[in-house]
C-alpha cells in the first residue's frame, strides 16, 4: 500500500457504513480520521485498519457541536491536506405525527441535517483556499420521499439534500466535488435486521439480496471519488438488485 | 356574507400573502385568526376586514414556540372548530456557504421548518378527533431546488415539504387535507421589489407580469380548500404567466 | 345558463372523464366539441347535455391523424373562438418487456403522446394569433413513474408530459395557459373496476374512496381554467383522500 | 490486455461518445460491436481499436428497424455472450412548437425512444435466459426538463427514460442491470461546438471546463458496469465541474 499525503474525514463512523468507508479509503493509502459520538467504540475499527497497514485515527466527536467539528477537521487537515470529507450520521425514526415530540424532531434534525451543514461548511473552509476537495453526504430513500410517520427523519434528510445541492452549485466551479449518495434500501446492519424482523418476521431476513452490504456503500463513495472533474456526479442512488422501488 | 361556524388560522400573517389569505377566508364567512411575531402590525388588516363585515382576530405569536402555537390554535378552536390552518412563515436569505453562520442556519430552520412542524402537529391534534380539516403550507422555488447560496433557506424549505408530505400520507385517509403550495416566482412585496431593484436595477420592476400579486396566492389556497376529497391535490405550483422556469 | 361565444374542444371524449369534462364546460355556457374514435358513441352525452340546455357537438375523430385533428379544431374555432383544448386520450396497458410488441409500443405512443402533440400544436396555431387560450393534458401516475410492465404506457405518458412542459415554457409568456393534470389514482370507470376485480378480487371495489369519480377530474380542469394568469399552475396531481402514494 | 469471452454492443456509435465507449470496453478486453447508420464511418474507430490490440466489429445499422436490431444483437451474441448493451442514439433538435413538423416529431422519437425500446427489448431477449447482463441508456438534460422549443427532443428523451425505468424495475430482480446515465452538459463534439459558437459566439468555446470530453462519458459507463449487484445505480447524472445547473 502506497501511503498518500492526504486525509479523509468520516463523520459518523458507525460500525457499519462508516467503518467500511474508513477501511476502503485507508486501503487506498489515505490517513483516515474517524469520528463518532463515543470514540471508544472505534477501537475494533482502528485495530482492523492498522492490522492491514492502514493509517487511521479514531476520535470522539459530537457532530452537532460546531466547535468540535471545526476542531476535528482542523486537526485532520494539520495531519495532511483534507482530501475527502464524508458525512454519514443517521437518525432514522418513525412516529405518527402526534407522537413526534419536539425533542425528537429537533434532535433528528440536529444529527442528520444541522451536523451535515457544519461538516460541509467547515470542510469547505479548509478546501476552498486550496482549490480542491471532495465533500460527500449519505442520503436515504427518505431524502426524496416523506413517507407516513417520517416527518422528523425525512424532514432532516430533505434538508441535508438541500445543503448538499446548494454547496454543489456554489463549490463545483471552485473545483470541490460535492455529492449526495442516496441509499435506496436497507443496509445490512444490526439495527435494520432487528427492525425488519419485528415488522415482517424472520422470513424478511431470508433474502440477502435485499439488504445492502455496508462495503458496497463504500465502493460507491470510492467511485464518486475517482470521477474526473469533467464528469462529476452530484447525485446517484444505489439499491440491491432485488429491491422493489 | 353568511358567517360560518368555523375558523381559519393563518400562522405568519405578514403584510402581503398572509394578509390576503386572511381577507379571502374572512370574505367567505370564516372567523380568521391571524398570528404574527408582532401582533400590533395586524391592526390595519383587522380594520380592513372588519370594514367589510368580516370576523378576524389578530394575535402576537412566536411560531417557533411550541407552547404559544398550541395555545394559539387551542384558542382558535374554542371560538369555532378549526377548519383550515395555513402556515406561511418565510425566511428567505442568501449567503455563500462560508458566510452562512450557525445562527442564520438555525434561525431560518426554526422559522421556516420547525415552526411549520409545530403548526401542523398542533392543528392535527385538534382536527384528528373531529375527523376533518385542512392544513396548508406555503412553499417556494427553494422547496425543490437548492440554489447556490441557499443552503439555509432551501434546507428549511425542503424540510418543510417533507413534513407536509409525511403528514399528507398519514392524514389523508383520516379526512384531513394536507397540501403544499409552491410559489415559483417572486411575490409582489416591498421586500422583493427592493431586492430585485438592488440586483437588476429599476427596470426589473417594469414588467408587472413577473411579480405575483399576493391575492393570487390566496386564490390558490381557496381553490385547494374547495377541492372535493375524492380529488385532493397535495402539491401544485403557481407562477405568473410571464415567468421563466 | 348564459351562453358564451367561446368553444371547448375535448379530444378523447370517452364515457367517463371526457364526458364529465364536456358536461362541466357545457354547463358553464361553452359550446363543447367532443371528439372520439367512434363518434356514434357520443350520442348519449350529446342528449344529456342538450337536455340541460347546453351546446355540444359530437364528432368522430382519429386523434392520431394530423389532418383530422387540424380540421376538427378548425371547425371548432369557426363556431366560436377556441378557448380551451383538453387532450384526454388514454391507452393504459401493462406487459412484460418481452411481450411488449412493436405494434403495442407504437400504438400506445401514437394515442397517448403523438396525438397529444398534434392536438397541442394545432390548438396553438389557432390561439397564438389571438394571444389567449388554454391547453390542458391529462396525465397519470405513469407520467412520473415507469413501473414494471409499463414500458409502453409510461413511455408515452412521460413523452406527453415533456410536450406539455415545453409548450408551457414557450406559450406561457404569450398568454396561453398550458397545464398537465396528473391523476394519481384509478378513476371510476368500467375498465378500471374490471381490472381491479381481476387483480385483487371483488373486495377491491368495496372502498369507494379509492376510485376517483370522473366528475372530480372535470372539477380540477375547471379550477385550472379559472386561475388568474398571475398565478397559473403548470402541474398538479389529484388523488382520492384514501389513496396510498 | 486479457481478452474476455463476452461482447459489448454499442448502438449509436457516433464519432464522439459512442466511439469512446467502444474504445473503453475494447481496452478492457471485450469484443465490441459498434453499430451506426452508416457503417463505413466506423472505419477509423475500428483501425484505432485494432491498433491497440482490441477486438471490434463495425456494422451498418438502422436502429429504428426492429429486424435489423434483432439481427445485429443476435450476431453479437453468437460471437460471445452479450454482456453489455449501450444505447446511445441522439437526435437533439430545437424548434418552436408551430415549426415542429410531424416528420420531425416522429423521426426524433423513432431515433431517440423507439430505437431504445427495440435495443433494450432485444438485449433482454438474449440476456434473460442467461440470467445476467447490463443494459445502459444515454440520457440528457432534456430527459428531465422539457425546455422551450424541445417538445420533440425532450418528449423522446422522457420516453426513453420511462422505458429504462420500467425495464430496471422488471429486470433488476432477474440480475440484469439497467441504468440511465444523464449527461447534464454539452459534450465536446463538432456539432455542439458549432452550435455554441452560433448562439453565443466564439467565446463560448474558450472555457473548456464547460464541455464534457466524450471519454468521460465512457468512464461513467465503465463505473456503472463495475458496480456490484448489491448496490446498483439506476440513474446518475454527470456534468463538468464548471457547469451551471
Amino acid at each position: 500500500m502506497e501511503k498518500r499525503n492526504a486525509t479523509v474525514a468520516v463523520i459518523g463512523a458507525g460500525d457499519f457504513i462508516g467503518a467500511e468507508i474508513a477501511k476502503r479509503f485507508a486501503r487506498e493509502g489515505f490517513a483516515v480520521f474517524a469520528g463518532r459520538r463515543n470514540g471508544e467504540k472505534l477501537e475494533p475499527l482502528v485495530k482492523e485498519v492498522e492490522a492491514f497497514g492502514g493509517t487511521i485515527f479514531g476520535r470522539s466527536l459530537d457532530a452537532r457541536n460546531e466547535e468540535e467539528v471545526a476542531a476535528f477537521l482542523s486537526d485532520v487537515d494539520k495531519h495532511a491536506p483534507l482530501e475527502v470529507c464524508i458525512f454519514n450520521v443517521g437518525a432514522n425514526v418513525n412516529f405518527p405525527i402526534l407522537e413526534t415530540t419536539d425533542r425528537v424532531f429537533r434532535k433528528v434534525w440536529e444529527m442528520a441535517c444541522w451536523a451535515g451543514f457544519l461538516a460541509g461548511r467547515e470542510a469547505t473552509r479548509l478546501m476552498l483556499p486550496r482549490g480542491r476537495g471532495n465533500i460527500f453526504f449519505t442520503g436515504a430513500t427518505a431524502s426524496l420521499r416523506g413517507g407516513s410517520g417520517y416527518a422528523a427523519f425525512s424532514s432532516a434528510k430533505f434538508g441535508l439534500r438541500a445543503v448538499a445541492q446548494a454547496m454543489a452549485r456554489e463549490l463545483g466551479p471552485k473545483n470541490i466535488h460535492v455529492a449526495h449518495l442516496i441509499i435506496d434500501a436497507g443496509v445490512d446492519t444490526a439495527w435494520v435486521r432487528q427492525r425488519r424482523e419485528q415488522i415482517w418476521g424472520k422470513e424478511a431476513l431470508d433474502n440477502p439480496d435485499l439488504l445492502m452490504p455496508p462495503a458496497s456503500v463504500a465502493d460507491a463513495y470510492w467511485q464518486l471519488y475517482q470521477q474526473p472533474r469533467s464528469a462529476w456526479t452530484f447525485e446517484m442512488e444505489i439499491r440491491p438488485f432485488g429491491e422493489k422501488w
